[in-house]
């Protein structure tokens, strides 16, 4: 099958409309903190929630209201997590009941998400009067405001949309999302709202998002810390007239499973991309490792290495830091059969065979690790399953930010 | 029992000899870049190791030589970790030679240890020409250029001691230690060296440490990163004439584990209040939790989000990453029952009850965090287990330091 990447986000799927605005919420009033992505039609809808013991209230709410597996629009705000709040509960149910009133919807079929400081009061205020503003301004266009809308200490908005076909119908799944701090393994610490016009039962819609998470939002770490409030959301609501897909055996299962999971390894690859502070993004691609998991944690365990991302920033080729992070995964594994390379656009240069350190040159290693995107690449030589893990490299800017975030 | 601290380190216990020089591995001429350790007479060994698969070569060589319980000298490099060399083996085994020949003493009585860049092969000259150095060096007053001798990125060296009675004898132990990257929990990440003149089983000793680690070294973090090389060896040669502990029913074995464990959780907050770039040492108690497994997760979880460590670097009161820390901390347990206070010499003030944000004044919370050691206070409320954990905040030196360590 094959997958065309085209322009847009949310709305590049038939049946859409979206909008972005400046509500009130954050005080700077270039910055748009509420954001609404709303379907003509009912959609079928399948997510993923932190696993966070702490989580924000709406995630509470969200939870209830897609339970029977439907759902009609979601509006988020930016600036306030409502996490940790003795009426976080109360304002969630409010955001809820006000922006159902405004799309003249049954408040069951609203998802409502926030993100931005914990434990500070999230003031409804705003929230009422922005809520008139997304339903007015909401269009078919409207994706790239609402990308904007979720922005918290991310650089640019983040979507992407692809196309392709299903039972000769063309199909389309698009989607926003945001980082970039709290970015870590286990579906957190951020958000990321898909939107598609395929036809598909909620069940299997959840099964094709479990194991696309899986493989991507899984994989990426900015800091290690698992977020309170994140989430993913697929909403799915048929308007591409494709034979309804009711089941994992259908024939067209795989095709739908395998876009969503394209998707959001794209997605996944802007977050990490863009993690606070960073200069360039870092993949590693692990291979020949006896089991699945263990090649996702070895991926994992050098992604997050404060001491590799450093080395990283510095574009110093200290693959000493890559071996010491896959020597501290847990797991059975051998360290004397890995061979280690660094790689660019600029090249791609063996440092480290058999787990020793070989000859190489450190102009030429320097060359490759300038480069805005970089691979780490890990041959363990121990069996067939591999994983690729995305992050980002720790800077002097990541501290500035986290060093006084709320001021 | 009465443990009073003295001054001094490895030096502080009768009969041991100590040295550091310059030996020309790093190129600083100020720099001293070996140590020496030495008994007048055999001494009891015990030592715990990195859990890191990859592991220095001198591990390999330090744990053969100990498998008898008894040991003599220890001799050390800095600038230099010989961890992921094809010759590494073969190094440690001359640098354990070289020493032993240079003290009189048998191959089987030397520990050797390393410490530095990995995968840089390790030049033998300066060790040859260092070891008889050193042995000229050494005196009973050398504790402080050993201390010097180990050093990494330390800002300065470390060394405490203590006495206290066994018995009716006067007995001490005395320490050094190093950091200041890769300090993670799980024994790794730093070399810890202590002497000790009281009377013991090797055996017994062991058991001593092992509990002592666990509520020191395997309590502190840097950067979450579990280095390749490093131990904690402890050294008695029974010159303060006590009863021999034979066993841990003897009636002096609580009181020298009590002894060693104190005096290792001295070592260890020196070594989180001198990690890399750190600007301040940060305590974390955690209280009322159900089991100790679970008391000890929850504040090492916090102390090594680099979220919090940022906040704390700011000295922002963002308790909010606190509660996001141990609501992904693995286990079972509730959140809103959740009590957090900031403290230091400044006071003590209350940022969240039963999981949820108070008002509180963030002036005077400014105040307690600009300190140079505050304590994160936590109360879970839902049993009877503790735990303490020591970390440092997350600063643009860390970065700095680690963006370029080789060069």
């Amino acid at each position: 099958m094959e997958i065309k990447q085209i322009p847009g986000g949310v709305c590049a799927a038939e049946g859409f409309l979206a909008a972005g605005v400046h509500a009130g919420i954050r005080r700077n009033k270039k910055k748009k903190d509420m954001a609404l992505i709303y379907s003509e039609v009912p959609c079928s809808v399948a997510a993923v929630f932190t696993r966070n013991k702490v989580f924000g209230a709406p995630i509470i709410v969200t939870k209830r209201n897609i339970a029977d597996g439907y759902a009609r629009a979601i509006v988020c705000n930016s600036g306030n997590a409502n996490t940790c709040n003795a009426d976080g509960l109360e304002k969630a149910e409010m955001m809820c009941e006000l922006a159902a009133k405004a799309l003249s919807l049954r408040e069951e079929d609203m998802i409502v998400a926030s993100t931005g400081v914990i434990g500070l009061p999230l003031n409804i205020e705003p929230i009422a009067s922005g809520l008139p503003m997304l339903v007015k301004e909401m269009r078919r266009d409207g994706g790239l405001d609402a990308a904007q809308g979720i922005m918290t200490t991310d650089t640019h908005p983040k979507e992407r949309a692809i196309e392709f076909k299903l039972d000769g119908k063309t199909c389309h799944i698009g989607a926003i999302c945001k980082g970039s701090g709290m970015i870590h393994p286990n579906m957190a610490t951020m958000l990321c709202f898909v939107t598609s016009d395929v036809n598909i039962e909620p069940a299997v819609l959840q099964t094709a998002l479990r194991t696309a998470v899986r493989d991507s939002f899984n994989m990426i770490s900015v800091d290690g810390d698992t977020s309170t409030n994140d989430m993913v959301i697929v909403l799915a609501n048929g308007e591409a007239q494709n034979t309804r897909i009711t089941s994992e055996e259908d024939k067209d299962f795989a095709a739908l499973a395998e876009a969503l999971r394209t998707l959001l390894i794209e997605m996944s690859k802007l977050i990490a991309g863009d993690g606070e502070g960073c200069t360039k993004l870092i993949e590693c691609h692990v291979t020949g490792v006896p089991h699945d998991q263990l090649a996702r944690d070895i991926a994992k365990s050098i992604i997050t290495s404060s001491l590799t991302k450093a080395a990283m920033f510095g574009s110093d080729a200290n693959w000493g830091r890559v071996l010491c992070a896959i020597g501290y995964t847990e797991g059975d594994f051998r360290v004397d059969t890995i061979d280690v390379w660094f790689s660019s656009a600029k090249g791609r240069i063996l440092v480290c065979e058999k787990g020793m350190g070989v000859d190489f040159s450190e102009e030429k290693a320097k060359e490759i690790l300038l480069e805005p995107e970089i691979c780490i690449e890990v041959a363990m030589n121990q069996g067939e399953a591999e994983a690729t893990a995305w992050g980002c490299d720790l800077t002097y800017d990541y501290v500035r930010i986290n060093g006084d975030y709320r001021t």
